[in-house]
């Protein structure tokens, strides 16, 4: 059975490559899900993908991704990253292993950018690879999901 | 006329009793509201109740219950507690006394549940008493409505 | 072509009036609305409101002012001011040069009020006029729209 | 056999209901140990009350309980709760379950009420029940005494 | 009788208009005083200014507003906002209420420029309008001069 | 009917003038005394004194003054001063107003004791006045007792 | 020959007697000084005052006491005690054993009142005695000049 | 003449051996007493113990210790190392050289253990050995007592 | 003509795969150095690999790195991450755009590991990907080497 | 046409030479003006020299430097070095470069001399160099006007 | 087969007995290896010796300590205790249990003596004892070695 | 006979006028020593010169100095400024008097540059002269050695 990943950006990503591409770049959130999607192809897994603004519809999806038999999440929760407990709540009680993505490097950043309520439960970390850190994390969960490094969770 | 309470739970409390057992317990938000609407008719009293995941749905529910004539909140606000600002507003705003429960000990926990934005308003302060919290709260309620405890809100 | 002005009030905001007159009056938001649509008028410039408890909400609709094309926002982000990263990078992301306003002089209250996300974002600050203070934005944004002070946003 | 409870009381609760009433209220100690020895027989079980102004002599108590197979403890350690690690020690050095109760809500208090060094031990804390707290606690202690939630101590 | 407003400048407010015109605007402090001038006259009040370097001086005229029957005093205290207690127990002493400007968004600026010793005294708190923020404090003044919210100082 | 002080010690006071005289000088506790109760009898009042390195005895002995109708404390805490919650509490709990004095000036000495529990509860505090330090804080009390500056207590 | 102290009175203490007197009660800085006079003539030494709302000026003043012999100095530097080094360095420079006063006990005042730039260099620290803590530092400053207290400078 | 060493230990101590053995080990206070006198009597000193759960208990032993020409003092003061201001002033009253001892490594566990009010006062600190720790310090205090080492006290 | 990337691995990682595999995994460095290199041959680039427990000779290298033409350095710098400025100063001197690698999440481990000396002056930052991280990094360093997120530096 | 280099001295540097002389060395402030101006006679610069303990006077001074074409200051500020927000206001407002002298090492001294409002102005900081800071600031000045290193101002 | 000791020194420790005597003493570096050797003998274990100024040498050494069987380390790490991160994984890497020496009393030095990075990974740590520190850390380690408090490393 | 200076330079100052000129200026280390020398030349004095980036050889190097009669120590430390107490401590173990240089201004720079490990052990410290410092450095150094400035180390 074709492993599940689950794609969720938080908000502001809907904005992706229309603001601040100094900042951001220039690639969209289309281009990021499409370009998802053909890695999964490749590699023969399923991708879903979510964005929200709203954090409560967040929490929502995590929880339902649960029952939909999800074996990995990403998220680039965005500026939730540095405020939101319940999210991290949410991700933590579902105990499914997920991977934290920044686009750009938040250590770059302001200082309350520097603190995440989602690493120390997270699998991992990815920030400054661009939109290129989407595709390493999916790469990563195919390649070690039901290895050691994910067996402890 | 039936004194009315208005129970809330915050994100996360929806999975309660299925996530997470070694720290929250096997009891589900069913049952908790099963057990609070026959402590209710036990003590002739009103209950309502109401969860949600979205910060803003709370609020909003918080706003009606002042033209509910609600006599008591009895809030678990889950990972809003450490966050929400807005949410300790409307409790302010609408100006009906509360009681904060959380399931868990939270000082056993992290060090960032150890501060609450609605403690300073609250009556009253649960925590670790497991489900039973809720139930102790009502009967603290009913006890002690319209005496000098609460008098002075 | 007329000036377009979009005036957001955040959570709680819809209590205006009504809730704890000590603090913040008796002017209802309506009120507010009514009496920004006339100087609105009288300035022949145009104006918007918008209230939500949802932090979601709000940002969904800063996003879509940049569509509308708005020349400036006023916001008062009530206690999303001292909690919403997401709502800063909302209206950082659509760089329209915005107003932060406080009915309250927050400096009297609470030393968690004392910070704001958005402060350092935003073109100016303005706390304790009561709802005066949502007049003399407005009046503020008319004068120097295309100004030199806003001309380097 | 019947299970024991020992209730402690810290230092000044002697003056309880008759300093500071507008604080405290107006039940003394000798109305809360009458009322929860009622409550001890009508749930047939034995408590012990002990209250000491003296750090070492609380200490000493708690020592000795472990010998006289004491079940569970609920202490309401007064100041003590703020500064004392020796009582901490004493607490989790006998192992015996323990419910930490304050009369007033400290989270409304001074700051330095906010921290406790007894919490992270405890089995659960309530604040700002008034004297209910103490039955609170007792009524959790028989209904959850050999349950799951305390098994794990 | 004419109500009397003081308009008070701290040090380095004389160089205004003169000096880093990228912060500052090119606006002088005379344009200013000419124009709070102007708009005394269109509002029929009376207005008096002082600038001075001089911590001590400017205590002193603070301390003499109480025998000329000051109404409100209008303050920008340049970096004295941050520095000097002293002058926060002039205006607290007189019992004159005041509004404290700002010509910049200090909150853009370096991090000690963001507490200020007289906020909490104040009635208000405007920074970043330019010097149309000494417009609408002398406005706010005479709209609500005796209304309730000055009313309960 | 006189005016009744009691004078209290706290620990390691009984080794005033026989311990560290570099810092402490050479006057004993005896002498303390034996000079307080002199001023005792020049001013018609009576005085009591109490010494113990028993935070319990003191908050014991602070408790029995009510009783016996004290209508001041002088009081040196010694080493409690800046780690006693409850010796605060019982001092608080009586409602007698309080003196607090130090005979050397803790300002200068480590870090630590320049945090006082009691201050902010005490009528006034003296510090490095060395021994006459009681003296002058028993004719403060003297003069000064039914006079406005206790009369808010 | 007489021992000569200066009796010096900083920031806005000329109001004193006149301004929030609950706060620092009714007695006038010049009953304050016709006070100290008396005291002085009974106890044979010689007494001046200075008061000025300018650091500078009081630097000024210290500095002179160092040509004309004074012994020791009586200080209630008002806001200055918490922000000025220069005025501290003044003190320290001209080595002349000085008390520092305060009418208010400041440890029940905002918790910026609580830090003395003086505090350490001074011999002793006296608040919240009212104007007789003038009183009491001129008679300490006569009992104990040139005893070991003071001759350790 | 003998030398004589005192041996303190402070609250809890009394369970050594009994308590938590995971952490403290299974050797009980007796055993550490009779191992210490078995030293004593190899080494030709004399040796006293003394263990209380009382600060003021401790402090007056300490306190006694300076009649009986006491040498040196070892103690391990439990819980009270972290907090008993008062206890650290009898230790530097008595001007008795001591040795600091903790059965077990305080750095390894909460963080408030990593700070001690005695250490800055002890000629040495020994933490982790077990119960060797006492053998050691004891070892010490004999070779090095009138040497270099101590003589500077 | 060929790309050349230089990868650094700081103190300690001489020993991976050989020490604590349940934190670091069973993965060496010989095998991370020759996958990296296997890597380097499909991508058609250069790679360079360096390791040291001597933070200078990690600066000796980084240096030579400038005139050897290197297009980027990949650094696990270990523990001096979060103590090495000095290495900091050395990756900013030569000015080669760097990735930040860590093997293991260090936002689950100690609070001292959660501040890089290296983050903010990095391109991008990899947490807890496993030897997969090293991967990543040389994969994004190829992809995006000239583009506009590196054009910038 | 001549250089003109401005050397400001503030509080309590009137004494130098004539207080502490352990500390500040003996020679006195007129000394060092006579050295720096024989120092200017052999540079063919011209010197000025201005002496206040007055925060205000300093300010006046700074801005009148700017109609006087002053090429650079050399200021030392003693104690308002730590706490003069407003003096570091002039010197930026004037935008002339200036050298930061201090006679002592302020890093020997008290932890609040350790941060200077002066510095990330300055072009350079000297401490501890005794009056011959004075001397090398003048020096530097003169080598390096109009060179690389204050061009950028 | 018989036990095997590592004694590592760390930078300036080369110097120990020649400089700072009234700090460190006047045994030297080599006085101390030999009576290590001598003990040794006497206890008939294996001791080797090491000592660098090099953080990287001393990482490398302990590295080594691994293959050559070392059953536990003795080490006073001088400076490096509280800067040295690597220091620290490179002990708790090969898994030795170590002992942690300092010749004098660290907590009556600077405060940045007061944290080790060593310390809570060490078995103990051992403080002011002087050289024979290093006598009394081999005695536990002969004694303790394979018993319950080593055996859980 | 000649004094001897030795002038030392840390990490990365090999780079010196080759990375970031519009920090460090163009000025290479060879010029600067090539400079030293001269000045030594001309002052009749000795100088020697070392640069490492590693902190053990900097270490070394400064042990040997004692051996070599160096009169005085002139350093910068680079990076290793702001961490290395080893360093510190082999300047205060060698009890030779050192000036700390920094050729840029440090407190223009991040906040982690602010604070030294050498200042309070130094005689002076001089940042942002550029390479000027190191002249007034030995220019200091002669005219002061052994006057009473150093006269007291």
């Amino acid at each position: 059975m074709a492993k599940h990943v689950l794609l969720i950006n938080g908000p502001n990503l809907n904005l992706l490559g229309t603001r601040e591409p100094h900042i951001y770049g220039s690639t969209t959130l289309s281009d990021v899900v499409a370009s998802a999607e053909r890695q999964a192809d490749d590699l023969s897994i399923q991708i879903s993908h979510f964005q929200s603004n709203h954090s409560g519809a967040l929490i929502d999806r995590v929880h339902s991704a649960r029952g939909e038999k999800v074996d990995a999440i990403i998220i680039n929760a965005g500026g939730l990253t540095h405020t939101d407990v319940s999210l991290r709540d949410a991700l933590a009680g579902v105990a499914i292993p997920f991977i934290e993505v920044h686009v750009t490097n938040v250590h770059r950043r302001e200082s309350f950018r520097h603190h995440s309520f989602l690493s120390d439960k997270a699998e991992a970390v990815i920030a400054g690879l661009g939109v290129y850190g989407y595709t390493a994390a999916i790469e990563f969960v195919v390649r070690h999901l039901r290895t050691s490094e994910l067996a402890r969770l």
